[in-house]
């Protein structure tokens, strides 16, 4: 059964993006600068981190068989030209299809029913394979209904002190599972299981 | 050189309190779940944790040299009874001295002059040994003076949602160094060097 997984850079105190709205500056940093490559299977684009952080991601990516996405992440990606970079099944939650959507490679499929049946529809596409949710707002929707198996936080040694908090609004206290750790260059990664 | 360190138990979602403003219910569990104990030289209270954790507490209370509080919480805590669990010099931080303080067992010290006064005056009693800040506002005043060396996070399992964030307000953003990490049982302690 597939298992569903939020996943964010996010600073110390909790932000995923700063009070500029950049999201690149301080959280992304860990990426580029270490020297184990690894390569987006969709768009070839490189990640280069310390060897463990290049591990990490190698599994990830591995085990990846679908992505949710909001449809403002959506937008602001430009539809990813057609293709996600993790070169996955993309299941996009949104109000309205869009009507001048040319791409057909890997498949976007625009759901309209909302977090549930996007989570659905997404696990049916990924088999035994892992789903990402790739928007804070659809997290904690999944969060709120019980669909999130997992979170999986970068987590990047900076203080931002303001922007934008991953589960800001969150309606109630979600316990989760002890961590597992990967201490890497810039970031620590703890993936931690929803307690349900 | 006495090393000045802020200290707290945190949500994941970088909260120290939760909506109600308690701070024991969700972010004091890990201290009270194992077997392996810690006492507190001041008060003989005893924490219950990991073997992990309690070494990680028995390091940092052996190598306290002072404490560090604002009036807030020192009112909150009635004064600890003229004696602070952590057994170690008190300096607090506050705009008046209170006239009505009976207790003499191990100092307590008044500081008017504001917070960079009272980081010297506690240092210079820490000598060697490390000074912890025990208030949020204080660390949060403390890192934008820069008088802040580390953050030891004591990160809880759990997302609040809402509540008091630990660094609110900062005026800007803080570097941090890659923490070193000790792995606990409901808690994962994580401590930053700050980047100056």
């Amino acid at each position: 059964m597939s298992t569903v997984i939020a996943n964010m850079s996010m600073s110390l105190d909790g932000f995923i993006e700063d009070r500029t709205g950049d999201v690149g500056r301080h959280l992304f940093g860990w990426t580029q600068r270490g020297t184990a490559r690894s390569t987006m299977p969709g768009d070839g684009r490189e990640f280069r981190t310390s060897a463990a952080s290049a591990r990490y991601l190698q599994e990830a990516l591995t085990s990846l068989g679908a992505l949710i996405s909001g449809r403002g992440l959506f937008d602001v990606a430009g539809g990813w030209g057609g293709r996600h970079p993790a070169g996955v099944p993309v299941f996009v939650v949104t109000h309205q299809i869009p009507t001048d959507w040319p791409y057909a490679d890997v498949p976007f499929t625009f759901v309209t029913e909302g977090v549930a049946a996007a989570v659905e529809q997404a696990k049916a596409s990924a088999g035994a394979k892992t789903v990402a949710v790739a928007s804070a707002d659809i997290a904690r929707q999944c969060l709120e209904l019980g669909l999130l198996d997992a979170i999986a936080v970068d987590l990047v040694p900076v203080l931002l002190g303001a922007g934008k908090p991953w589960f800001a609004g969150l309606a109630d206290v979600v316990e989760l599972a002890d961590p597992v750790i990967t201490a890497g260059d810039g970031v620590t990664h703890l993936v931690y299981r929803v307690e349900r």
